[in-house]
């Protein structure tokens, strides 16, 4: 046996005891992935109308093929990516901030609403009127830096947690969206968050929650100021005013504004998502517009008031809503009977 | 000789026939690109700059290194990747659509600016009040849905023509910079343009100009309102108002708003984007900020007043920013002397 028979053997070995069965593995996890690319979803028929939709839309030479470059998908965040109840994150965030707010400047110690927040009192805190609310999302949302901002958004994620779960915000992310996420990404697709939250806020985490990068978060925007620090180096503060307000009719405006195209798929939750499923919906060929319904109260939360749920003050999904849902043929994902894991963590 | 060893002969044969020189025309032509892959710029320092800057960021494992999801370049328009002289492409599509528009409601045919539009005296046009322009740029700018005037601007890039070149406007792209934008975009950078221009009047041919999405234009934005038309179905329409004035300390404000990332490379011609490279050039790590100096009088137009160059109404490169630029370190590309190509068609 040559040298180089010796060394061939060698490297035949070393196939059969790591990289063959590598290989093996990976065909079938990739097979798996193939077959099954939405584990979480139960064998229903909104998970076959995604995946009839996406088959549909990405089959080079069929009638219904959209290019990748217009394979635009939207989603809201709040209840539709993420839990929303009792209290949307940003609101709950906010109020986190006043303490730390108050210790900066005393002289707002007396005034409202920072008084009232500063008791704890949610019940209290509830029943501010709207002026005052505002005034504490413009204290606590703006008059920074962007990377101030930043910095503090980051902090507060790593370290608040949910009451109910005991985990972090980004812990309670809806397995099926991600899974959904990724396989329309792995079909082409673009994914874009476009929430009423904040656009700031929410750029802050979307890459690690979502996979979705911050120039793919369209939400409600304030404007920002170009000067200049002591030091001469330029600073982007954010102001006080609304640019953009990402509810309802503003959302089709967003996106507009922000990505300018038509979304193909649409996928919302509640009453301020209706104007963006039916521009989706309104345009040519292929479209697909969903709508989570939260009716799952062990796992989550059941709230409409559609169907007969309890009406709350979040999130509202009216009859209305699924009237329209119903009569425009949009598809309505039932928690509890389309998902079969709720959450990545355990539950 | 078996039957085997005559398939391999042959399929050898092939192979001297056809697919060798094939791989080795493939591999000339490989080669050539990777090491001249920006072949209309002349061999300058201002192009060397270029070439080290995506080197040392985009080698792994380097101080320098930057990972490609924050490898954003963003270049002005007007001026920096397509001619601007002796005046702004789109303004002259605002003054182009005057006689439909006149067509449309006769009773502007003796209204300003409308009246002084109509005679075609560019010299009474240019001496037009700031507020008459204003009239012009809504009445031809906003109050059509987004695909009526998606499609006008369309069938206007078709049709029109640079009365000096006698080409369509999209034929006026500067060469090197299409060539610098794809170098880019082959080293994982995302190009954005960020211009002072309309943003929805520069999406229409960004893709095919410059192979930018209309998602990564970043421009001067007015707001839509979302209606419903008569058959039911929603309606977009442009509305004259002023959501984002993107020249000047607006072009920092609007890459954070529609981007939410500092850019790591910044690219304009002008006193309007000053802020848009300083605010680039202020973030840390590896940053590259440029300026294109129109000195080309023969083979474009030569204007400043940086330099001794002359002072005109468009575009104006001032001797205080070109001070700032040397001062900062900044590039100035020199049309003259950094490009070896002005334009893709002969000249």
């Amino acid at each position: 046996m040559s040298d180089q028979h010796i060394f061939w053997f060698s490297r035949r070995s070393l196939h059969a005891a790591i990289a063959v069965p590598a290989v093996m593995a990976f065909t079938v996890l990739l097979s798996q992935a193939q077959e099954n690319p939405l584990p979480s979803w139960n064998d229903t028929a909104t998970k076959n109308a995604i995946v009839e939709f996406v088959a549909d839309t990405t089959k080079e030479g069929s009638a219904t093929f959209v290019p990748p470059a217009e394979r635009i998908a939207t989603f809201d965040q709040d209840g539709t990516l993420w839990v929303e109840h009792p209290m949307y994150s940003q609101v709950i965030y906010c109020l986190d901030r006043v303490p730390s707010l108050v210790a900066e400047k005393p002289e707002l110690k007396d005034v409202e609403p920072f008084k009232t927040v500063l008791t704890g009192d949610r019940a209290a805190i509830a029943k501010l009127p709207m002026e005052e609310l505002e005034k504490l999302l413009a204290a606590t949302l703006s008059g920074m830096t962007v990377e101030q901002f930043q910095a503090e958004v980051q902090k507060w994620i790593a370290s608040s947690k949910d009451p109910r779960w005991k985990r972090p915000y980004t812990d309670l992310t809806y397995k099926p969206m991600n899974e959904l996420l990724g396989y329309l990404r792995d079909n082409g697709f673009k994914t874009y968050i476009v929430t009423g939250g904040g656009q700031d806020f929410v750029r802050v985490y979307s890459e690690t929650a979502y996979g979705i990068p911050p120039e793919q978060v369209v939400g409600t925007a304030g404007g920002t100021n170009y000067t200049y620090g002591k030091d001469g180096k330029p600073i982007l503060t954010k102001e006080p005013k609304l640019l953009l307000n990402d509810n309802n009719a503003g959302k089709p405006e967003g996106i507009h504004l922000m990505i300018g195209r038509r979304p193909i798929i649409a996928v919302g939750n509640s009453t301020g998502d209706r104007q963006m499923l039916e521009y989706t919906e309104a345009g040519d060929g292929p479209r697909l517009a969903m709508l989570v319904l939260h009716d799952d109260s062990e796992r989550e939360y059941a709230y409409g008031p559609a169907q007969g749920l309890p009406d709350t003050r979040v999130g509202a999904f009216t009859q209305e809503l699924y009237d329209e849902a119903m009569k425009d043929g949009w598809v309505v994902i039932s928690m509890k009977k389309d998902w079969g894991k709720i959450f990545a963590i355990g539950q």
